[in-house]
């Protein structure tokens, strides 16, 4: 078998779902993942330190994505504006292929502590690159920080929203209508804030 | 040595980062930090799971006490009220010792992604617990989510200023300061909000 195998990863993710539902997220082994996408053990530990990491590949590009987003939005953005542009850019690396990805694997990683861990560190690590990418642009940290747990928030409801709807629809057009009622809660707090 | 061992938990946590601050949290073994605790590995692996529980053991505590405190506030409290209780009590779980260890701890889990990661669940695991308990006194699930990221920003951006802190000046203070200015935040993008 050659050094080179064309989507590896892809492959790698899509065997490693289908043995994670056969047969448990614990009682699956690399090997057998290796096996079932066709290709040695070695080329999957050249990509992926453990089979869980095979699960959360995207997380680098989904960090770059949000940073890119926010530092290419408009001069003229407002802070929520900024926000949206990150959240675009995110969704941006969803289409119907990891849609389906996104059902098959929601129940694996209710399953599995191991995995809903690995989850809430990819969740952080987003939540952080749109802060770090926010604070690049405008000047008050903790606005930036508290726009970062809405964003992350609008994307992962927004996310969640979208794996259940039937048609072509874009995540962007859930995460943003997230966003947008997530606007709107505050915008209440905000007014009827100022006792406690 | 007998069975029951006195404070176990406690002389396993500081067995723990005294060996982790000598030697890296990678190198050091649960025996290690047994014998560190005079306490044997048995009795250690009868408290945790592995060595990185031991850093982790409040948690549950602390999801507790974050439901007790918005689940016993009273009727008439507002959104913020509620919150502002669950912070209250889930401060009230820390104090001198904890803060010693808050400092000794911050840079072991900053030398190690492996305690990042079960840190970022740790805190995912609180705010879950904010969210469900705001959810269990207010209608709008959307703003007890928000709440709740707000609370838990509150909660660590306030320990990390409280750890820096020389006097005796309990946490809820650090923590209701940055809940206070966060909502201050909160209600100036509101007012500001509406184009993106």
């Amino acid at each position: 078998m050659g050094r080179w195998e064309p989507d590896a990863r892809g492959r790698l993710l899509r065997a490693a779902i289908e043995l994670f539902a056969e047969r448990g997220y614990d009682a699956t082994t690399a090997a057998q993942i290796a096996e079932r996408a066709g290709l040695t053990k070695t080329t999957l530990f050249r990509q992926f330190a453990d089979k869980r990491e095979i699960v959360f590949q995207g997380q680098d590009s989904l960090v770059e994505a949000a940073a890119v987003g926010i530092g290419e939005a408009p001069a003229d953005a407002g802070p929520l504006g900024l926000l949206a542009a990150g959240l675009r850019a995110l969704s941006s690396h969803y289409g119907p292929a990891q849609r389906d990805i996104g059902r098959r694997l929601e129940p694996i990683i209710a399953s599995s502590p191991e995995l809903q861990e690995r989850a809430a560190y990819k969740r952080s690590a987003i939540t952080r690159a749109l802060r770090e990418a926010l604070e690049g642009r405008i000047s008050d940290g903790r606005l930036a920080a508290l726009l970062a747990d809405l964003g992350a928030r609008a994307f992962y409801d927004g996310f969640d929203a979208w794996i259940l709807l039937d048609g072509d629809e874009p995540l962007v057009e859930s995460v943003l209508a997230e966003l947008s009622e997530g606007e709107a809660a505050i915008r209440g707090l905000a007014t009827a804030a100022g006792s406690y």
